[in-house]
């Protein structure tokens, strides 16, 4: 048919929903995966197995693509400036991404632009965070500046002696502020080459143990300005770190505005309600943002729309849970990985979708709690 | 995971679309395809190249699956039941399935029930179609009993001399009574082997040349007595018949009211639709009902919703054709077969999703003829 090829270093979750996505666009994704029994390795056509953190794999992965894009941040920036040498289209490219993956040049960028964010400190030495604490009390947040994802990397630490353990490790570490947050949220954007940038309704993720256990959308109560705000500023930083593809901001909002949390760039869990929400899903946006198709509309298509995380727990019986759920809600939208079983590992999402809020919040989080270990919420 | 394993026979759209809902729910769909290059064989992941003819290719095909599954009708008989006997579980199973794959078993069958079907008599002879029309005039149509599809295996006759040119052919045939029908409907149920059945809204399609060219839900303007006498007669057939999986029942509205057209036992092309426009899509509820889970919701998501098929045109610039689209009409849904284009073939979908009938069905045909051959209707 003529159509391009497309490339997604992954090969987890994330790949495996862009597959499905690019199914519809009479495409077949190509998928760079560790292992055969990856998420995505096991139901698309176009696998290759191979290290992503070598550049001869990266290649080889290349050649047969028209563009090339990522389902996490861990290729080193390095690699990619390889890949992109060769002449190789990688969205994002190198320059982009590396305000997703390094938090201290995000930090420095964003400080840089204007753009609010915590109070934040290169830290190396125990000294430097007794420094920081001065200005700006204890507790102290002490992050990896790479390689965190999902709560690790990141702690909170009340005084000079929890630093010391976490400064001992020897990591690039910067210090920040512990925000006094009313709750999260996120903006979530689309990029193309050629500029056009789309944006969906802003949503409030609800956060456990530094995991996202819940989004709902929109942001419930978020007034007019601050979503304008919000999808604003996350529009203004796709296009000054000139991102391709799916863009989100996770950010604080606190008594007196909002703050930028993270960056990721590709397809988040806080988009996931997207596939039946929106009227085009993060993962369709993704792939028509890196081919530099015009970008679907982000219009809701219902009015209120809750996903909720399945976190592993039992590890039998899904299948009999499954049977169970199917028959309680059969308006349920679930999403499985195929990925083992194992306790705390985000194996599936499900969404509800409605007009009441409480109602689908209810649905949502009922069928999430259900699937884990089996029992009913209420 | 311990979930289970979905074979589906032939590797043609509908086996593709049904990939994609099995991503969702955990599975990867195997798929036996005649060629590599089959539209479901580019995207899926367990892919077997076999003979649908073959006992020997279905059953080492079926040795890997829970439950055998359809995408055509052109297995032969013998060979199901002969995966029966082998204890395979087959849904829709041998029995239902003829009633899908010879037209004059399902009319005797259907008569039999008391179910309004056309006017029909089998023919072998000249003289059977001239004694026919005495009772039922010219012009007849006559029918192939198997291997028909979009219009292929279908005669409208006019007298006698038009007539032996289809008899002398020696195929198996019936003759009918031509309908003075006011347009066409098609009812899709889904039926589990626990016996749940659920239906979706009835729908309007339009047919050019015997093939589905576009498919309106729900149908406009029909009464909501007609409408669920054709829910119920297709839930009632569902279960005289012993359907497994989606059922679609192609009607005829007269002004005296509906008779039976065709049965499809599979997803079906009037059921495109419900990918985005119902809670539950057909693939989906089809997947659901052959692994006997408890069936989904058949609300739909909008309250008007259109697809239109994009039957082949120029072969070059469907990239292009794409872009232009996507452009045009952000909140167009556009599914695409993998399929090489050629004039007339099936290459792929759209769907629009509105509230207003007019402007819905006007995006779908503009956007289903625009990928044809790049003019715009409008």
């Amino acid at each position: 048919m003529g159509l391009p090829v497309v490339g997604m270093v992954g090969g987890g979750q994330l790949s495996r929903m862009t597959h499905q996505a690019a199914i519809a666009l009479g495409l077949s994704l190509r998928v760079l995966a560790d292992k055969t029994h990856d998420s995505a390795a096991l139901v698309a056509n176009g696998v290759e197995i191979g290290d992503h953190t070598s550049l001869e794999d990266l290649r080889a992965f290349a050649a047969g693509c028209e563009v090339v894009t990522f389902d996490h941040e861990h290729v080193p920036g390095g690699l990619i400036e390889g890949l992109e040498a060769d002449g190789t289209k990688v969205h994002p490219g190198s320059v982009a991404l590396r305000h997703a993956q390094d938090k201290l040049v995000m930090r420095e960028r964003l400080a840089g632009l204007g753009i609010p964010v915590p109070a934040f400190l290169p830290v190396a030495t125990v000294a430097d965070v007794v420094g920081f604490a001065h200005h700006n009390g204890w507790p102290v947040v002490l992050k990896a500046a790479t390689g965190g994802y999902d709560g690790k990397g990141v702690w909170v630490v009340r005084d000079a002696d929890e630093a010391a353990e976490i400064v001992a490790s020897g990591m690039r570490l910067l210090a920040e502020a512990l925000v006094p947050l009313r709750r999260e949220l996120a903006a979530v954007v689309a990029r193309s080459p050629y500029g056009q940038a789309a944006a969906w309704p802003v949503v409030e993720t609800v956060q456990a143990d530094g995991i996202c256990v819940e989004v709902v959308a929109p942001a419930p109560g978020l007034s007019e300005v601050r979503a304008l705000e919000a999808q604003g500023l996350a529009l203004r930083l796709a296009q000054e770190l000139d991102v391709v593809g799916v863009l989100a901001v996770e950010l604080f909002e606190t008594d007196d505005g909002i703050l930028v949390n993270e960056l990721a760039m590709r397809p988040h869990n806080s988009g996931h309600w997207t596939i039946e929400g929106s009227r085009t899903s993060q993962f369709e946006q993704h792939l028509r943002a890196v081919l530099d198709y015009p970008l679907g509309a982000t219009t809701m298509a219902a009015p209120v729309v809750v996903m909720a995380n399945v976190l592993g727990g039992l590890v039998d019986g899904l299948d009999e849970r499954l049977h169970m759920l199917f028959a309680r809600d059969p308006a349920l939208k679930i999403h499985l990985y195929g990925k083992e079983v194992r306790p705390g590992r985000k194996i599936g999402h499900v969404t509800a979708l409605g007009s009441d809020l409480q109602d689908v919040r209810r649905r949502a989080r009922e069928g999430a709690a259900y699937l884990k270990d089996g029992t009913w919420l209420s």
